[in-house]
């Protein structure tokens, strides 16, 4: 029995609010269970210096975590002076799944910035970041055709991601805090709108897992992933 | 005339969410117009080197802006290794305005840590800060008391700030965004339950600022900070 | 009776050394009391990213403390690898104060860098780093004038600060250390040559302060920064 | 046809040299193909703050790249200030897969201090730091029991890792620079001794991959690390 | 001819003046020709924690240069968040000279801090600096023994320091500024009060120098040294 | 008796591999007893900002040692966040050492990075990554000229270095460690090809060392680099 009372293979109820915010171009709050996370993009009519005169756009992302979004009080990253390595490879992960559906040389050259900023923290936040910034970039995309600043969508993939895990040797789905923690297997899998996989990041937190728990997880990401699309086409279609 | 056609002595809209995010002892979104702010109260059971051992607690203020707070998106803290001499200084004048109105040696060797993030600002989010940061304070102390780790209140008044300034010549309360770009002078004062001044702090942005400016700004925060305190009681009350 | 022996309205004894080092533009030591100040203005031919091309000029501030300048010694900033907050608090007051005698656009696209580092303090620092950088400033632009960089000098007027209080009860004009760090409040207050106010910042360490306070503090700076500005004169006509 | 004229299913050559420099307890360096790693196991009679009193040991790694480990110089991160992503995404990583086969509490409350610096790097730094640092644990803590500091082995399993990828359309083993920069699909896999799965981290760096994909990938991943445990085995049997 | 006029042996004049701030232990203006540096000497009553519980105390330096007493204002070290190796190595130095001199055992468990901040720099800032840190340190010590904290002076010798070169091809004492910017070899030598070498850096900065050279400087600094010691016994004896 | 059982004026083993790393214009690494660095000189076609358009190139040197390289492991200074004070000092002697044989207005708008990794220390790292990168940096030069980059080389001499000390109070050539950490002096001396000497450092660690000392160890230098100059050559003749 999982502790919310879910079946194996069921997902916390999702909610996306789109233009949460009134300055992003596109500015979603997802709520995944008690996992709540501010998903914005900004367009910047510049790119990093190593794309300059390339002829092509970049998608960035980054992450954070506000103070208290966690049981205990985490230390604010900005007192300490550095982002940690958890941050880091989060919107390193984040970063690379977006720009897996979006042909960046349709963007012209300009940025797309992404940032995920994690109000409330039960579990998932990597994954609910990627589902809630797809919607985020769609918004802003609309943005730049709306103002036809570009005349094609540079999108071509829906992107989701959930995590499965192996809880008190059950493969289930869509991991919260208190399953997360005690799990023997976390795993976080990123899919297009095709379920073709762009990211699948396991990790065995207790006993190593078995080829078969893997194929069970594998399985369970991509039911998972295909709730989580039609998600975020209803959101994106409610307009 | 405002741009928002308020009258010179009239606030914006003011809510106060109590119990927002489900971890802090303390978790308030106050909104004041377009500006909202996530005001979170921790307790942590531990004090400052400085005071470690003499039977005091201590009260500690945080604030940040998330990157796409603002019109233009602002680069995040955190990644940029330090905060700025802005969030410094607001943060260090929230944690003074709330140690006016409380006991520190009532409160024990433990901390009360402030988080100020600005979800959405639109003008005057120090002074939100400290107005909805009271209320967080109040539920963090409430919770204190009902698990009995403490026996009275350290907390002694209310406490809630306002900006007033010049605006095309005329005094007035609460500038928003488009008023606080173009006024001539700034001011944001902090007060007590019972009006008395504890922090005033007057910029003049363009023209220097009279006696008689300093005076009608003085009625204006009077004013405003009367009602801001009967928002804070009624939020409090709603319990 | 103040532990200086000093009447409520009298300033202390100001010396102003022009011409203090030999490299800078404007170099003076200002002693208020036994607060000692070196302020250098140095003319730098460039201009922050954000004004380049404008057609004007900037002014900024840094300050800085040495670190036994004080009774206990304070750690060095740059061993710390950062400047506290209250070191960007004040170097961002200063900066703010002097550029409102100064139009920037007279001053043609090059950068005035103030340079405030306490020898000796004995409370006042941030006011008399005011005062005295005014002076370094005058000269700093007479050098422009001299050497014909500019044609008409950008300062329009004087500026000077100084701190106020009410100590024991009374309000007192400039406090030195030991009124400082007993009183119940501290305002520093900048004001220019014809007495309007530019920045006003009172904070109550003890009680609130009441409007009653708060005029009679204004009184007393009033009359504290038109001495100063004598003092300047004085200095300035000096030669 | 592979760069490198091996079959899909072919190791590079790996080289094991233990006790390559004469301080560390555990020093091995570890060559696969022309990647060169040297990986040390440092042993620190300290725990970290969190696990102090607990009776139980830990083991954590830091990984770095010699500025001209690589084709292009690479800035040197001590210069730099800080880590970067990347750097604290491999150090994670090798830290939890070495900890996945040690039981922390038969170490006592000491650390096990990992090092992986990359003298030249060719594809594949991050698995051979891995396979290579196990062997440098073993000797590590060879030299306690040696030295009766603890009387039974933490250590209950092998652990090594490899690199699998999609190049060209076709699923390989073990990619070189060459591979790894072109190909669609990257895979870190790390197992322990029987093979059970302890860290799956799978990027499509072009299009996404089929479950196919993953299935192969992994068969070729199992083989591949079958034989690196050999090495491992022999490289410690040789004494 | 050197620029200065003076002959190839010939000391800039030196001045010393001790108590010249209120607050240290020792509080030193060192002025060698234009040169002039504010060296302070402050008692810690802690140490180290590498020293704690070894009965003995430690000496340290810290170096720093007022951003305008050169010729090009310099960055604020303080505000680029980290000290110049310049820095680093200046200070590293004084420190090591300091303690050539001192008995730390002598000491007891405390720490003398000496802070040298240039005001105003004309060439020679790390010898005058470690003439005149000589002179406040030994005002603190006398502090110390005039307390009663210690009973017997933990020094034992005088130290100073002085620069010597090959300038236009003459070996020349005490470089100022123009002659250290062009002068083919640059040498820094420390001494004791029986003129024992306990320093020795020399840099060719254009041709390498002779071993001729060498003996020449050496002699130079002798002779120099002689008299720094003679200044700083006059200055200690002025009481 | 040193505890090698050299005698006093005797070096210990040197071997120099070059081309040791693949990707490196010069690679080679510096044996001395157990010391051994890797030395990298790596190309890259952009000088300094100060140096843009001066028609001239630029070298520079960065230093560093691997954590475990010493007897207790070092923390990793990028971990830290900050190279140390004694780690900039040997890389700003590296790169001055290497320019005093250098003609950069030879070299053409590009720089020479060196780079010097200690994978094991055992006394003289300094000396030895001085000896070693000269070895580099002329196959550096090689590669430049066989490129046809330039068309004659910039190197106009050799440069070599090597520490002597008085151990036991006898004048000593090439400390090693043991000897390094109780000698009374330790001194570091770079001479070029004709044994004109480009920089000395020398302390005393103990007692002042005397002229006498001074001689004889300069004496010991000259000898021991004349010996290195033509392990050197050997080396280079190789091919």
């Amino acid at each position: 029995m999982r502790p919310s009372h879910r079946t194996p293979a069921q997902l916390r109820p999702v909610e996306i609010i789109r233009h949460y915010t009134k300055y992003a171009e596109g500015a979603v709050l997802i709520a995944c269970g008690d996992t709540r996370i501010l998903c914005t993009a900004s367009v910047d009519e510049n790119v990093p210096p190593f794309l300059r005169g390339k002829g092509q756009g970049w998608l960035t992302a980054e992450y954070g975590m506000l103070p208290r979004s966690t049981g205990e009080r985490m230390k604010r990253e900005a007192a300490n002076g550095k982002q940690s390595g958890r941050t880091m490879e989060i919107q390193r992960l984040i970063g690379r799944a977006l720009r897996s559906v979006v042909d960046l040389t349709k963007l012209g050259e300009r940025t797309i910035q992404i940032d995920c900023d994690v109000i409330q923290a039960d579990g998932g936040t990597r994954t609910a970041s990627i589902t809630g910034a797809f919607v985020a970039l769609h918004d802003a995309v609309d943005n730049l055709l709306r103002r036809q600043v570009i005349s094609a969508t540079p999108i071509f993939s829906h992107v989701a991601a959930v995590s499965v895990g192996i809880f008190e040797g059950i493969p289930v789905l869509d991991l919260d805090y208190l399953e997360d923690s005690s799990c023997d297997t976390d795993m976080n899998v990123v899919m297009t709108g095709d379920l073709g996989m762009v990211e699948m990041q396991g990790t065995a937190e207790g006993a190593p897992f078995s080829r078969e728990n893997l194929d069970a997880m594998v399985d369970l990401a991509q039911q998972g992933i295909r709730e989580l699309i039609q998600i975020q086409k209803k959101a994106l279609a409610a307009g």
